[in-house]
């Protein structure tokens, strides 16, 4: 699998079924934080201090019109995403176990249904130092810039 | 309170907090489906075969600057929103109970986190014939139009 860097809103064009383009579509949740016909979307961890970051497109990958992307993540126990910043912005809605969301100078323990807004430029990571999954959704513009990442790149 | 026709989409452009535009902004999750620092905004039942909808604005009317909204809907047992269609899609992910999403000719039950894209011009209406509250997010871009109404209009 090719290596990729890990951004948090990490910008994913693949249009994977072209044939579904803009049409209704229903995912069912099948539990265990798996939707159907959703693929699970796993990256090398590429550094050593990175645990493995999965995510599944909810929308935004099947062609679908609308203005924003709905993406579940889930960061392992140990895990984190990359400090960071960009032009656009975040809504993130905790789902799974508890994690910590920095932003800024502002550190937030975000729980089930928690909701944080990141701003514009705000510096932001998010982490998992708990023993299970930390498990997200994390909405975004359709079109947005790609991040700056801060913290050390992996060697 | 006003009587106001229940679009599921309703479009509010209600900046209640105006020297918060666009920061980042955490709202803790209280448990029973309420947030703190999150209003609900409730409307009397407009007909005889309406039920309350509750909406909670969680992201959208605070100034963000983001090109979506997110709210939080609930409907009671035995209500309905109307049956009604527009150009922009919408998002619909189940969180409280269960309820029936109604897309075209299909019908979808619609159970904790599972997702449904309503795409454009699709007529849809969501209904609880259930026991229990039916509450979902509904994502939507925040530039829209007005939905059509296709069920009766409340005398």
């Amino acid at each position: 699998m090719k290596k990729e860097h890990l951004y948090c809103d990490f910008v994913s064009n693949k249009n994977t079924e072209t044939e579904t383009q803009n049409k209704s579509r229903y995912y069912k949740y099948k539990g265990d934080f798996r939707w159907q016909a959703i693929k699970k979307e796993s990256y090398k961890s590429p550094g050593k201090d990175w645990a493995d970051i999965v995510r599944q497109t909810l929308i935004g990958n099947h062609g679908e019109s609308v203005k924003f992307h709905v993406r579940y993540f889930e960061i392992a126990s140990g895990g984190h995403s990359s400090l960071e910043m960009h032009k656009h912005e975040h809504v993130v809605i905790g789902i799974r176990g508890k994690g910590i969301c920095v932003t800024g100078k502002k550190k937030h323990i975000l729980n089930f249904l928690d909701t944080l807004y990141i701003g514009p430029g705000i510096v932001h990571q998010l982490k998992n130092p708990y023993n299970e999954p930390f498990g997200f959704f994390c909405i975004v513009n359709a079109k947005r810039d790609k991040p700056k990442i801060l913290s050390p790149k992996p060697s």
